[in-house]
């Protein structure tokens, strides 16, 4: 067994992000886990194996135990890999890589500790046509085997953008043509059906108990919600993702 | 402990579940298991169960394991509870309800086995103008306490049109000038983000792994598609549902 344990944030785990990786990045990988315990002669875990022998990434046999607690999860369908380190960019990085574009959205996460909607609004955000996500890990989920999962594959594809302190981080895009557009159910915020969102958006989320904080919220330029049909009044924050990033693409095309 | 289980479809579990039937329908509420066991002296469960004692709504203690059993998750949070039966719709009995509405729009869900995700979708759609879900209990989740306790309360008060055949009930629809429009990643899948749903829309979902039922697949008027901006073009099925159903609302406001 393994000695040098890797960083949660080099982990992922799962078939499908295992998967995904040797289809399109397979130099990432530095090392396979796998319990080969459970499932051994199933056909997609043997095809994994074949693809890591064939690409010359080591593969260490390992427990079940030790996969539960290198991922923080026992949903690894008994296999792990340790991946080079993501870029992380800072938000003055990333304003250069896009600084020749006319439209810009990037969503911000503020308060999302929960890591399995924090992977999900990657993947969210990367099929709806995100540049970039913004997060600070002191102020929600540090992106975990369990994020990655989640995330379909996304966090290895979408611009991360990890920073320390938000508020900052709002002021940089700001400064660069940026509106911060915040979702909030507050008496002045918009209806995003109709909303003409800037070309240069930052979308900012916050998690559903706690919602977005207060000096973010305030630094806002605008603040949009989506008008609840029903009765129950609350998506989840994944969902109203998924819901706010389709009115931007929509007005995009119309 | 009692020996009477309810069926699994008038079963709820969790302390929002039950917060929202006691604000809003307590009579619905047949009998509060509990189990007390961890968190004693916290005050939203307490509150809840002074709420049940003020509204006659009998309280069994219980223990951990039989909720684990009865709710077949643990994530109960110490609580669960038996409820009246829901009313379920036929096809007809749900047309009778709308057929005075110009617009009306319709969830089916087909082969969504997994119950959290039947359960969220239930709550998007509520949240996001959906008239009624109608699913069939053969080709997917029954509505368990999980769904329910997924749902956030939507279970309660979205119209629900179980069938046992959801062919028939396509055809059903149809009959009654409401057009079937799958998702599906066909060639001659149109882009949701500009398509004109028609006033009386069925909108198809299939599940993540196996999509929609042939059968069912070509017996849709139209097919739609959300275009994926990004690498991994795999949103959930919750995401894509909360995405069709914002096109669908700012259609009808443009």
């Amino acid at each position: 067994m393994t000695q040098r344990l890797p960083p949660k944030d080099q982990l992922i785990m799962g078939l499908h992000a295992l998967q995904e990786l040797l289809r399109h990045a397979p130099s990432r990988l530095l090392r396979v886990y796998t319990s080969r315990g459970e499932g051994r002669g199933d056909a997609r875990k043997e095809g994994v194996l074949q693809s890591c022998k064939k690409e010359g990434v080591p593969i260490e046999v390992v427990s079940e135990s030790f996969l539960d607690k290198i991922c923080g999860s026992d949903s690894h369908q008994s296999f792990a890999a340790h991946v080079k380190g993501r870029k992380y960019y800072s938000v003055k990085e990333f304003l250069k890589t896009v600084e020749n574009e006319e439209n810009c959205l990037v969503l911000m996460c503020d308060q999302i500790f929960d890591p399995q909607n924090f992977g999900a609004l990657l993947r969210t955000a990367e099929c709806l046509g995100v540049s970039g996500v913004v997060w600070s890990k002191n102020r929600g989920s540090d992106l975990t085997p369990v994020a990655a999962k989640a995330s379909s594959g996304a966090s290895e594809w979408i611009p991360l953008i990890r920073v320390s302190n938000l508020a900052e981080s709002v002021r940089e895009f700001q400064n660069h043509g940026f509106e911060a557009i915040a979702s909030a159910f507050t008496s002045d915020a918009e209806n995003a059906f109709s909303f003409q969102f800037p070309p240069k958006t930052v979308l900012i989320l916050g998690s559903e108990g706690e919602g977005i904080q207060p000096l973010i919220l305030k630094m806002a330029d605008r603040k949009i919600m989506i008008p609840m049909q029903g009765r129950i009044h609350s998506l989840s924050v994944v969902q109203a993702a998924a819901s706010f990033l389709t009115c931007y693409q929509i007005k995009q095309i119309i």
